[in-house]
């Protein structure tokens, strides 16, 4: 009962994967890992139906557990998801919510020796896994990705490098346009390594044996740690900061790692690939704190640039911050399952 | 599993009372409540030991199932508790955690026929059924209130009104000194009600009509309907404001009803019952943003202006905002179960 | 030349007045005090024409020096105001620049034992001086009073005790309703002089030996000591603090006398006081960092309540803070002037 | 006296130049300009003496008459730097106040077919005019220069375009690592464009007919326009923004154009002029608003790597902001004064 629960009219399969990719990654993180599958309703009445299938993933920090957090007034992301098809907004979809954390709060979505192969996690083993355990309807042109904030990165980019796994995504306040949602963090982040002179792993030692995020530093060194082992780790998972960390001064070639990694920037890159894409959503508030509404407005000039038809593009700005947003996630689901329905 | 789960040392049983007190409550609110009864390690094992209890209370907007909620490199308070008692910082207790959840998002854990008799409802409904289920040391000398925030003013009151019923208090940023929580709130609530012509209930109706909180005036105008409805409530139901909503000017009446809510004020009309307490835990954030550290100091200066000695008393002030404070919760649960041992 | 200075059409005397009844004030201020007459284009080309005044009060920390100040793009009142009568907006006027600035960085424009007597030498003082000097009609109904914040209460007050010299006033975001603009502030002061045992006196004496406005309890604690001093200084001159300095907790007979000069509680005792102007203007900023828009809600009210006719008012909120808010000095001095031309 | 004013132990001869080198400038700035040539006590004395000198810039928005402006409990430089020769903490200088205003707001010490000659004018025209009217020590080894923020950028490059000019300085949270404290501030331009259709033109109309600075947007699009104009103007004096926009996405050749003036990357191309220098004063703020304690400490160390020794540096980080920071230039005046005299 509200607001404590709510009864769901379709159902959700709490499974574990053992991940083939994720053992042995570098942070020494469980490769046994919790996958939720959402069974829209009517799933368990029409055994021969299949369905087109929607990866959900999250934002730095997020794990799959905390989809289960309740706030005030507002229910949590896979009951309203679940409403979008018990109230028939949207075509019937399975679900999938992905777990990426990592012992530095995320992944990235991306394959790098200094974190783990999560990208080919997503799209290696869950999808295959998924499909071989569920009806969905297996093929690019009905399966889509979502998320936001980090995990709207990852939807973006996903789809670029698997095309052939994602015809449709959705980015709510993706990361984008690394010049503006980065580089202030590092202005702070040099702040904050004063205290550590200038050492992240004497920050990250100290983080360790005390209550986490009780200093204001916390979360954007964590952030700076753990996006450097996502996109600027050696081989040998070593860890490079994209700047100096007494002086702020970019380090031109790790920083270029970075960049690399801008969805802005990998667009012409892409371009056919996301030229084959049949619905991309893309949203952000206003007022985001990382600019990433300004991210939002040159990923969707970038795709223009790159061909994509504007008919295939959903894009809208919210007078909103970066927080609590989670009541775009099913105005985007829904409009991404009458896209992708068989 | 970490950062999933947890596995308890000891355990919870989610329980549900079907109060008598809170049936045809003003809100219609349901009056079946969630219960949560922690039982400490060896609960089981040892049939014929009593153990002292601990009720745990809430913040504004807070409700029992909250408690599950999970976010990054920190444990849910219901683990971080569990942890207190398996690694033999403190002795043994049951741990009670009460829901007073309302339509307003709180109810003060007082009885008004603004909300319903939440008081009552903790006092005369949720001990007695914990006490007469579970192997409690059923007396005040071994009962203890907890809470932060609204909850912190639930544990500081409930004694003040009960202390047959409670022994022991610990409050974390508890609402006191209302001339500084409250009146600075007042007056965002007279700018954004500008945009209701100055009619909360003009807000009410557009805040159930569309997506919560997304309007910086939401959470302020909630509280204050609420903690209305809980403080200055027409015995007929009717919600006195405690100040002219065009202008910000108190009602002098409508007002000294907040204030005899007040903890600072109800110090020296309670000074008795106060002076029959064991413990009493009280801290806050030296960057509270309702000054609640302050408030603090106010209400420790008058304890001991009661003649509470300081040996029961236990003052603390961190570094810290009103937020995310929950890692002082274990320290407050400790120190009173050494307390209220038996 | 713009942007570095600027001819007038009118001309300013600078001006000194010998007061008698600031010497020997409490701080040893100088009782040689700057005083700036304005004379308006034409003035002397019509040596038969009196003219109405205008006497105009600065804020806290102003001094009359300060309206030299250029900053980029806008040009100090004297000019704008001047650019009032040269540009035919109002029938020409005599601006009085009075000072009252002290040790403590204002007297609110009071008779205190703690600062001085402010309050007479602008009434008993200035005016009669100005009038003895300059042709100016020399009664209240061709008087006005004007000023912003801490100017805009003494423009607020002087002509309640002294409608027989004001007949008219303009404030602008001036001080009233002082559970809102003062109370936060107090609660801000309690955490400063935690740095200084609760004593405002070694602030003061810190404040005093280094470079001011270096940490960010300077201005707060100025104004808490220089308010005091005006409003709650004993006959001998010691400055009563409305609030115990280590809970915050009001001390109820000082508070009583800083809320004896709250311009809405003033209201109506001086209703017949007030029923006699001509002309009240009253602004404020939606978004003032001492909520002035609410107390400029209030003293409105209050007017109306009082039995002042709203034909006598002009009200208008202005999107702004308390910042940078002269472009409207030149709005109210013209409709003033208007209002109290001969 | 104090607070009104104060008597200088020198004396500031305030003066216009008639440049030729502004006439005709392309925003119609005067090319009569105010200048103010400080002499210090002693200067009448001695005809036979001759002095260093030191050139002081402002900052945006800053010019010369506002050396004049009063703020509560401090003095303006020339008054305190007025001290510090008068209390013989350096030997005497003549200090040179320069005014580079333009319609825009500065000129950022640059010339420009935006704005106009302005590093020309400040090199070729005032400071001949100066030697050739006052007892200067006429060489770079007895002449210094020094500003804050946009000023504390012209003081860094004016010495490394003219080491034969300047053979000292001071900055005081100058402009450098643009990244860092520009990049932010284009995600706000985007932001404020979009109620302008994205042309800054229409901003720039809008802002010319009203009361400036009313609008959040005005101080960013004006800095964002001013300095464009400073950077990137086209040779007919087109302004050229270093990003689109509406998206926020730089424009490399644009871009570059303002990097080839960040002091920090000026650096390794002046080494040489750099190590002629005596003396080299850098502060900034530990909270500078555009991250100018980073850039600090980036020039600081791009100084080191370029050879410039440790001995002529004096680098220092305040507990400040970027604002009201005017208490630290009597010391690097002193500083300086110590190092370039005779």
């Amino acid at each position: 009962m509200l607001p404590w629960s709510a009864e769901l009219a379709g159902r959700i399969d709490e499974q574990v994967i053992t991940s083939e990719l994720l053992r042995a990654n570098p942070l020494g993180d469980p490769c046994e890992r919790p996958v939720w599958v959402y069974l829209p309703p009517g799933y368990d009445d029409e055994p021969a139906r299949s369905y087109p299938s929607v990866y959900v993933i999250q934002g730095y920090t997020g794990h799959v557990a905390m989809w289960r957090n309740r706030s005030a007034y507002r229910q949590p992301f896979p009951e309203t998801a679940d409403a979008v098809f018990a109230g028939g907004q949207a075509p019937p979809a399975v679900v999938v919510y992905v777990d990426a954390w990592t012992a530095y709060g995320g992944s990235q979505f991306v394959d790098s020796p200094g974190t783990g192969r999560y990208h080919s996690y997503l799209c290696d083993e869950v999808v295959p896994w998924v499909d071989g355990r569920y009806r969905t309807v297996a093929d690019a042109a009905h399966r889509a990705i979502m998320g936001k904030s980090s995990g709207g990165f990852g939807a973006m980019i996903t789809p670029m490098l698997r095309p052939d796994l994602f015809g449709a995504l959705a980015t709510h306040a993706g990361d984008s346009l690394y010049e503006f949602c980065y580089v202030p963090e590092f202005g702070k982040c040099v702040r904050h390594l004063r205290d550590y002179d200038g050492d992240i792993w004497r920050w990250w030692a100290d983080f360790r044996s005390r209550t986490s995020f009780t200093k204001e530093a916390d979360m954007d060194l964590l952030m700076l740690l753990g996006v450097s082992a996502c996109f600027s780790a050696d081989p040998d998972g070593t860890v490079e900061l994209p700047f100096d960390p007494r002086t702020g001064v970019l380090r031109p070639q790790v920083w270029q790692r970075w960049l690399d990694w801008d969805p802005v920037r990998m667009v012409p890159r892409y371009a056919d690939q996301l030229r084959s894409l049949r619905a991309i959503w893309i949203d952000a508030g206003t007022r985001d704190e990382w600019f990433l509404d300004v991210g939002a407005e040159a990923f969707r000039a970038a795709l223009r640039e790159a061909g994509v038809p504007d008919e295939v593009i959903h894009f809208e700005l919210f007078d909103a911050s970066h927080m609590a947003i989670d009541y775009r996630y099913p105005l985007s689901l829904a409009w991404l399952c009458q896209r992708i329905a068989p």
